[in-house]
């Protein structure tokens, strides 16, 4: 019970790394409330989210040699833990880079993004075979979704440079505030289809800022990452993740 | 900068103390970077919301002396002070009610919603004379609108009582999730028409729960209560508050 701290270590309290971006952060609070079935506030997951924007560019660190957000991030898991969460969600695909790096410095578990789409892409009848992935050009070059996915069985695509290129612009846009940039949208949206009609089962937007511009009820091949951990937070240790 | 916790105490962090309800705060989130001038995720404000939906219904407390929500309320306060954050804000009109209270348990500035309102107001030209305000029942007999805002030079009025349950019906739909009840939406609308024909100058959302219901967009003469206190949030000391 909140309000007793006492006993709060041992009521389920949700850490949200967040602020990369902050605008994806608060699309990923907005879906864990939505998802919730609540009758009242009080039904509700409690959570402490922490946005903290000014953590260095992951993907400037991945592909450019930039300053490395990783004490920032273990900053920002330093002040969730001492809030007293018991288990940490982190919604940006980028920085599940550096997840095992993490994972070493906290006891606390830490809901994997990827593991969350591969139960969504599960529960949607999709166990395995191609699925596309949409992310930054860091997401894909590091590999953070294909190695994953690929011990859940699936074989991943991506775009090829001239759509990746596309992809990034809108990834950029959404970062600049510029959600309803129609143009971005119907990028992503025409890169999608040409990745489906490229024989992938699924296109998941596997940047957090992605579902901001094209919302996955748009096309129901689409999958919401961000969305898929908000939901495996709700479901939270129900979820039956392999030991990866 | 986030990550150097020595300078932390001197880096503006916001610090929300929500959950009250965790859609509002979702809201509140959303709005503020949605209004922050930025470029990339490094221009954005840094926070920590403490999304805590377990606090005692503030409603229940003052109608029908149920438990207190101040101790829940002053340990998400204590969370907050913490991580650091060097000011606060509280995206929930009725648990203004224990603003004093709150204060008295704080060195740090807490941002008082009212304040926000009255500032919006202003700047839209709005100088003083009737305005009324949309709420909680517990809002309004509290008077937390109407005794702050006579200081500021404005007469509140309120709905009758059966308009007044009509609101109070439909803070309740949000609560519970029905965030597109057009129903609810449009007997919101009916009391905010037919007080601005009362001769009110503007209406106010009073309830963070009301503008996702009927975002201002929809009526140039509704101010949204969520969206005035993320701008006070983000003009931070430039706002010339009087010291109340």
């Amino acid at each position: 019970v909140i309000g007793q701290t006492e006993t709060n270590t041992t009521s389920p309290l949700l850490g949200v790394l967040g602020g990369m971006g902050p605008a994806a952060t608060a699309d990923f609070f907005s879906k864990l409330t939505k998802m919730t079935l609540a009758n009242r506030d009080q039904d509700h997951v409690a959570a402490v989210i922490c946005s903290f924007p000014q953590i260095p560019d992951r993907s400037d660190a991945i592909l450019n040699n930039g300053a490395t957000p990783l004490p920032a991030m273990l900053h920002a898991l330093s002040v969730l833990e001492g809030c007293g969460v018991t288990r940490i969600a982190i919604p940006c695909s980028t920085a599940h880079f550096w997840f095992d790096d993490l994972k070493r410095h906290t006891p606390l578990p830490i809901i994997h993004m990827v593991d969350a789409v591969a139960c969504t892409l599960r529960d949607k009848g999709i166990g395995g075979g191609s699925v596309a992935v949409l992310g930054t050009t860091a997401t894909i070059r590091a590999r953070v979704y294909a190695e994953r996915l690929e011990k859940w069985g699936f074989d991943c695509v991506a775009p090829g440079d001239a759509e990746q290129a596309r992809i990034m612009d809108a990834i950029r846009a959404v970062k600049a505030g510029h959600l309803r940039n129609r143009q971005c949208a119907e990028a992503v949206r025409q890169v999608a289809v040409n990745l489906l009609k490229g024989g992938a089962q699924s296109v998941i937007l596997g940047c957090t800022e992605l579902p901001l511009l094209l919302p996955a009820v748009a096309m129901p091949d689409l999958i919401d990452a961000t969305a898929a951990l908000a939901r495996a937070c709700l479901l939270g240790t129900r979820l039956d993740f392999p030991e990866l």
